[in-house]
C-alpha cells in the first residue's frame, strides 16, 4: 500500500533535548518528509506541567496524561526523553505493546532492564534504537550493531562522561583541585546540582553495559560494571599522572578477556599523550574501538547539549520512520555469546602505585619485595626525596597484574611501619 | 516463514579483500550464523583464473563464468569487490535483476553510474550497501546514511586515501622529495606500480563523489568532483607548509555553500595542526563532519588493507542478510535535495600563495595591488630574503577568496617583470 498519511508521533518529556527535538520536528518537517517518504506528525507531547509555555511549540500539543498518549492506538512513533527507570519503563511497553517503534536517549534504563524492552519490541515487530544514549551526537550505537556487526570487536574504550572530562581537563590545565572546579562547572552549567550520576561514574557505567552489550554480543547490565569515579583524583594524582607522561581520563573500558568473558569497568585512568584518547578536549566524547579485522578506530565528537544529542534522536527517529514506511525493522537484541563477566578483582591492568616511605636503607627492597610476592612485577620505580623530614615518595609502575593481586600488595604494604597510610593506585592505559 | 535453510552467498574477485572475506565467511560461519539467525553458504567465487589455488579456499568454488553465477537465480547476496566500472557493472545489475542484495566496495562504480545501480535494487526491492568502499573499515557511510539522516551535514573533509597520505607524511618528516619516497611506498606495498588512482587523486575523489552524495542527498558524480594529485607538491611546499604552522594533507573536501550548492573537491591543502585530520598519521584515514546540530565529528581508523575492508563489506554482509531473514529492506538512494555544484572558479578558500620577486622598492606594493585589484585581500605577508642575487620570496595568505579570483591573480601577477615564473598556490583549511 503506498500511502502519504503522516505517521504519527509521541513526544515523552520536553527538557533540553526534548525541546529541541520537538522544534526539529516543526521546522525541518519538509526535509525530514523527503527524507523518509512520507510526513511525521507530532501528535502530542507528555510532560509533568502541560500548562508551562515552551517557545516554538503549539501549547496545544502537551499533555500531563503520559498513559494515555501512549496508548492511542495510533502512534507509529514514540520518542522517550523523560530518563529515570520509572514511568518511562512502562511507558515504553505500553506504547510497543500499542504497536509503536520506540526512540530512546535512556541509558539507565537500557543498562537496567534492556532485554525486557528488547523482547517486547522482537515480539510486537517494532524497532528500538537509542543512538543518544551514548555518546551524544557520535554514532557509535549504530556502527556496533551494524557496521561491525561482521567483526569481532576486542575492545571498546571511551570516554563518555563530558562532565567528567571536562572537570579532569581542568585540573590537569589550570592545576585547581576537584571541588573547586567541580563548583565552576556546576556555574556554568556543565555539572548538575546533584552531580551524583556523573562523578561517581554511574552515567558513564550505564554507558559502558551497553556498548559491552553491543560489542561482545551479550547482555552486560549496570550491576556488571565495575565502578569508580572520580571523587577520589587528587591534586598529587594528577602532578603523578603528568610525571608519567599521561592525562587522567575516566576510561570506560569494556575488554574481552583472553579466556572469553567480559572485563567491563569505570575508572580515573591514566591515558598515555600518545594515545588518541589522551587528546580528547573539555566536554567531547570519544569512543575507541580495537577489533579482530577493523584495526583501531576512533570516533570523537560532542558528547552532550541539546543540539547534538536531539540529532541522534532525529537519525534514528528517521531511520524508524523510514522501516515503518517499508514495513521493515531494524536489528534486535544480539545476546547470543551471554559470557560471563569477568570479576572485577580477575580484571588484568598496568597500575601506578603512589606511596610514602621512611628515608632509610632497604625500604625500597621491601617494598619491591612485597610486590614480588603477590605475583607483581614492577615496569619502572622512581623515587622523589622531597616528602620532607626523612619521607621519600615512591611511584610504581607495574606490568599488566590481575586487580586482586595488586589490591593484595597495597594491603600488605599498608602494614609495614616503614610505609605511610595513604598508598594511592590507578589503572594505567597500555598505549 | 521460519526457516534455517542457509542464504546463498556469490563472491565476485577473489584479490586481497576478497581471499579475506571468502575465509571469514567459511571460518566465522557460526558466529555469522547466530547474528544473521540463519547460515551463509557460499557457493561461488568468480576469479579471471579458477584454476590458481587460493589458501584456505575450497578450489572447487571457484569459477571464470561470473556471468552464470550471478544469473544462478538462487542467490541471496552477491559481493563485488573486482573493482572497475566493467564487467562489475553489468554484473551487478544482473544480479540485482535476479533478486540479490549486492554488497560492494566499487567506489569507481558507484561514483560515474551509482543512480543505475540504486534504481534497479529499488525496482527489485533488494539492498545495496558499500561501506568499504570509503575510508576502508571506518564505518562512515552508515553514519551518514542513517545516524544523520535527521540533521543538515554542512561539510564533510576527509583524509580518504592512505597511499597519498603515507606519502605526504613522509615528505614532512624525513624531507624527502615525491618521486623518492613514492619509489619507497612502491616498494613497501604502499602504493601501485601504476600509482596514478591514488598520486593524481581520482581514488580520492570517487569516496569524495560518494560522500558528498550521502551527505547533501543529492546525486554528485566523480566528474563533478575538481581533482588535483599530490605529484606537483614539492619540499618548497612542504617547508613553506611548516613554517605556516601546518601540515599539507590530501583533502577531500565536500561543503554546502551559502547558496545550497555542493562544492566538491579533493586538492593538497594546507591544514593547521591544530585541526584534528592534521595530526592522522601515515597510512590512515579520517573523516570530519561538521553538521547543524550534531556539531564536529571525527571518525578514523585504517583506510586500507584487506583485512580492514573485510570488516566493512561483513557487515554489510550480516546487515544485508538480516534484512533478508526478515523480509526488510535497507535504506535506498537519497538525492531529493537535487543540488547544483559550484563551478571550481567559484569555491571559496584561504590560499597560500608563493613567488620569487626581484628585491627591489616598490616591488611589494605592486604585488599587494594586484590581489585587491581582484579583490583578494591579504591576511599575512612573509618576505623571505634568502633567493640570492637580489631575488626575495615572497609567501601570501589570503583571506577566504573565490578560486577564480585567485588565479586571476596569479596570471596577472605573471606578467609582471618584477615576479618570476613559478608561482606556486595552495589552499589552506580553516581551522
Amino acid at each position: 500500500m503506498t500511502t502519504s498519511a503522516p505517521l504519527k508521533v509521541a513526544l515523552l518529556g520536553c527538557g533540553v533535548v526534548g525541546s529541541q527535538v520537538a522544534r526539529l520536528l516543526l521546522t525541518q518537517a519538509a526535509d525530514l518528509q523527503a527524507r523518509i517518504g512520507r510526513p511525521l506528525e507530532l501528535v502530542g507531547i507528555a510532560v509533568r506541567d502541560a500548562a508551562k509555555p515552551r517557545e516554538g511549540i503549539d501549547p496545544a500539543l502537551f499533555t500531563a496524561d503520559a498513559e494515555a498518549l501512549v496508548r492511542r492506538g495510533d502512534l507509529d512513533l514514540v520518542i522517550e526523553l523523560m530518563g529515570g527507570i520509572e514511568p518511562a519503563r512502562g511507558l515504553l511497553l505500553a506504547a510497543i505493546g500499542a504497536g509503536a517503534s520506540v526512540v530512546t536517549a535512556n541509558k539507565a534504563l537500557l543498562a537496567s532492564d534492556g532485554g525486557t524492552l528488547y523482547a517486547a519490541a522482537e515480539a510486537a515487530g517494532v524497532d528500538l534504537y537509542y543512538e543518544a544514549a551514548v555518546a551524544g551526537a557520535i554514532p557509535i550505537i549504530r556502527p556496533l550493531r551494524e557496521s561491525l556487526v561482521g567483526d569481532e570487536v576486542l575492545a571498546v574504550k571511551g570516554i563518555v562522561n563530558g562532565t567528567t572530562n571536562f572537570i579532569l581537563d581542568k585540573m590537569h590545565t589550570a592545576g585547581e583541585g576537584f571541588a573547586d572546579v567541580l563548583a565552576e562547572a556546576q556555574a556554568l552549567g556543565y555539572a548538575e546540582a546533584d552531580p551524583t550520576a556523573d562523578v561517581e561514574g554511574f552515567d558513564a557505567a550505564a554507558k559502558a553495559a551497553l556498548l559491552a552489550s553491543l560489542a561482545f554480543h551479550s547482555r552486560v547490565k549496570l550491576d556488571d560494571v565495575d565502578r569508580e569515579g572520580i571523587t577520589g583524583v587528587s591534586l598529587d594524582d594528577i602532578a603523578a599522572a603528568e610525571q608519567m607522561g599521561c592525562v587522567i581520563k575516566l576510561l570506560a573500558d569494556c575488554t574481552l578477556s583472553e579466556d572469553g568473558r567480559i572485563a567491563v569497568g569505570v575508572h580515573p585512568t591514566m591515558v598515555p599523550l600518545s594515545h588518541p584518547l589522551a587528546s580528547i578536549p573539555g566536554a567531547y566524547n570519544a569512543v575507541f574501538i580495537e577489533s579482530r579485522n577493523a584495526g583501531r578506530l576512533m570516533f570523537m565528537g560532542p558528547g552532550a547539549g541539546g543540539q547534538p544529542t536531539s540529532s541522534a534522536v532525529l537519525g534514528d527517529v528517521v531511520t524508524a520512520a523510514r522501516n515503518r514506511v517499508r514495513g521493515a525493522s531494524g536489528p534486535g537484541e544480539s545476546a547470543y555469546s551471554a559470557r560471563g563477566i569477568l570479576p572485577a578483582d580477575e580484571v588484568r591492568s598496568r597500575y601506578y602505585v603512589a606511596l610514602e616511605v621512611s628515608d632509610e636503607p632497604g625500604v625500597l627492597a621491601k617494598v619491591a619485595t612485597c610486590f614480588a610476592s603477590h605475583g607483581v612485577s614492577l615496569q619502572a620505580v622512581r623515587q622523589d626525596g622531597g616528602a620532607g623530614e626523612s619521607r621519600a615518595r615512591l611511584g610504581v609502575m607495574t606490568h599488566v597484574a590481575p586487580h586482586g593481586d595488586v589490591c593484595a600488595t597495597i594491603a600488605e604494604l599498608q602494614q609495614l611501619a616503614e610505609v605511610g597510610a595513604g598508598v594511592s593506585m590507578m589503572r594505567v592505559e597500555d598505549r
